[in-house]
């Protein structure tokens, strides 16, 4: 195998995976994502060749991850949370396929359940949510709201900061309940980690300063954050 | 912080995380549940005390973490994919919570995106998946199946093998196109892993000779699993 997807996880460099970790550190070449911690950057060899994603779009990606595999060197495609999780690791992974170039996939800790799990949010809980649904709110007008209205459990909006506004006025117009329990986690998992809690109608309100990347909450676990604190050690250690 | 609640990912043990590892390593007190891999309870340090959790009621294993945080010992609460997707950790950060225990929680790798990824499977894909649902599939009569067959995305159904005929039937009673492409992985991400792929219709017969741990997907995503296979290599190296 020459080419390895593999997802770096939520932003707190320790939950990357042990096997993601060991590849990393014997690449010759790394690809990164922008929102993944300079601690994982490091940790490639010195000479490997690094390459920041943002200066390309996904097409030369695609390309340079198939000519590196081709060339037959250890290739590190490194992206924020999980790779198959608005990741986008499926277009990759395509895209090696079609050229016949071995890959492997080293899924990540995603930001699903781990970022509200930092701020005390259990995104499944006995008796309050026994399912959940993960959107993309980078194109709040493609939603469709009725269906998500309806949904018991809990909603999980990625890339939901810049819409906010807007996705929260159209659960509330689809006839979700003002008085959802919500909360916004922006750069969870990092010791910049803030939180803005509230109930739905609030939120945006609430979220105001915070910036991105950000994760939306709404569901009735969401109230729970309160009650259920990781001690304030358990963040120092985190941060450390 | 003397109780770590930390996921130990989906099956593959090189799949915990860097940060899960090191305190698996140097825990005083183990108490692991029966999915865990082998390899991941042998991490422990010789002397650790091991606690399997399938002797245990939950509000044992909950009492357990109380008695041994206050003792101040560092204890590891392993648990399959991550402790907050249907992992029931919030019952346990609670009970910690009300007895003044601090802890901190190390998310996993839920089986959520990595099981299917492990078969080729993308749960989210441009143009083809922009939302995913999860729900728990242990008892199949709780469901609301008009909600779930009218979503688009993804349906990601945990523990869902036993209710497997059920579930199928009352998707499709409910309005849910029998075409729909779906998969069923068993024991996902370990060298056991099989799959069994069809439509909605056909998953029921296909799937019948699979033993559980196993994960159903169903939506558009579950027919790239032909053009979209991790390299034989691949899944040798991760055997290894």
């Amino acid at each position: 195998v020459t080419v390895h997807l593999v997802g770096a996880g939520p932003g707190d460099p320790g939950l990357i995976t042990a096997r993601g970790l060991d590849l990393l550190r014997r690449c010759e070449v790394l690809v990164y994502d922008r929102l993944v911690a300079a601690e994982l950057v490091d940790e490639a060899p010195p000479r490997a060749l690094r390459i920041a994603r943002e200066q390309l779009s996904q097409r030369e990606v695609n390309e340079a991850l198939v000519a590196y595999g081709r060339a037959g060197l250890e290739v590190v495609r490194l992206k924020g949370g999980d790779p198959f999780v608005f990741g986008r690791g499926g277009e990759e992974a395509l895209a090696l396929t079609e050229a016949g170039v071995p890959f492997q996939v080293v899924p990540g800790v995603s930001a699903l359940a781990a970022v509200p799990a930092a701020a005390g949010i259990p995104v499944t809980h006995r008796d309050l949510a026994s399912q959940a649904t993960i959107v993309s709110g980078h194109a709040p007008a493609e939603l469709d709201y009725q269906a998500l209205a309806a949904l018991t459990g809990t909603l999980i909006v990625f890339m939901g900061l810049a819409g906010l506004d807007q996705i929260v006025d159209r659960l509330l117009e689809a006839g979700k309940d003002p008085n959802t329990p919500a909360a916004v986690i922006s750069n969870g998992t990092t010791p910049e980690q803030r939180t803005a809690r509230g109930t739905l109608a609030e939120i945006p309100t609430q979220a105001n300063a915070l910036p991105p990347p950000a994760l939306l909450v709404i569901g009735e676990v969401a109230a729970l954050a309160a009650a259920l604190r990781p001690s304030k050690l358990a963040k120092a250690a985190a941060a450390a």
